[in-house]
């Protein structure tokens, strides 16, 4: 099964000049979003995690199941005002624009074995927000893990160093 | 085990007089969530589902995990202009403030028997909107799934005639 014949290119999203990647194709055919999940676990053996973190919004589907199948905590790192309790923040640069991402301050304890988990690694920006609120709550990342990488924006520059496994490369 | 151990009351949030029912403790324990999910999915034998709907934000979380373990399609219904693809919509008033909800047109299909989760059942607006969406398009409602169901708030009434399921009434 190639994974990518379940990703939909859209021309001119979220605004013009830019190619969209819609996942949303993956998301509804459950034998191709089961193999996408093995594939996105399938480099985690015996990484002994702890929390898996999804970074909103798209990094919530495949977060949430990794989390599930690895029997682990699921965390989410949402943008600023969503996240109910006391948290810290970061940010960051994004490949249209700027924004801000938020934890919560006790869902990484010191110690914590973390995987990053998002849809796209673009410019890296987001990637290098969510390891700094790690990081500064303790926590120790152990993988960075994307559905898809578009290489071309060359984000593996902003987190090297770290473990970097994509489903996908464009 | 009480799901509603896991479930954390914050004060004032998002704004002055609201309680809000915080779940990131209930996603954050592997076995609490484990058990919240057999519990959502324990009403669903021989239902039949061809799809689930997740509700933006939180209800992609339990929502994602209940279409994996059914092995069906998953669908968000998104926030306006999140959606790359064709899209319809509907819009509603909701406990504080109003919004507006977006499905692709080709997320669901003629006769699709669909499940609607989302974490919390408030005034019932929000399961209304996506009601309208999901019918729209010609899918015929399974049930609607609730985590949480605020009753003080008559929420059923919106969507009454339909089977309503939540796992915490409070």
């Amino acid at each position: 099964m190639q994974l990518e014949n379940y990703i939909r290119d859209i021309q001119g999203f979220p605004k013009e000049g830019i190619l969209f990647k819609d996942i949303t194709p993956l998301l509804i055919d459950p034998k191709a979003r089961k193999e996408c999940l093995e594939i996105l676990v399938s480099s985690l053996k015996d990484k002994k995690i702890d929390k898996v973190i999804g970074v909103e919004s798209r990094g919530f589907f495949f977060g949430m199941l990794i989390a599930q199948e690895l029997n682990v905590g699921f965390v989410p790192v949402r943008k600023p005002n969503k996240l109910p309790y006391d948290t810290i923040s970061a940010s960051y640069e994004l490949e249209y624009g700027s924004d801000t991402l938020e934890i919560h301050t006790d869902a990484i304890r010191k110690g914590d074995r973390v995987l990053i988990h998002d849809d796209v690694l673009a410019t890296g920006g987001t990637a290098k927000a969510v390891c700094e609120l790690v990081e500064q709550l303790g926590g120790e990342i152990v993988q960075f893990n994307f559905l898809m990488e578009l290489s071309f924006l060359n984000g593996r520059d902003k987190i090297m160093g770290y473990d970097i496994f994509a489903a996908i490369k464009y």
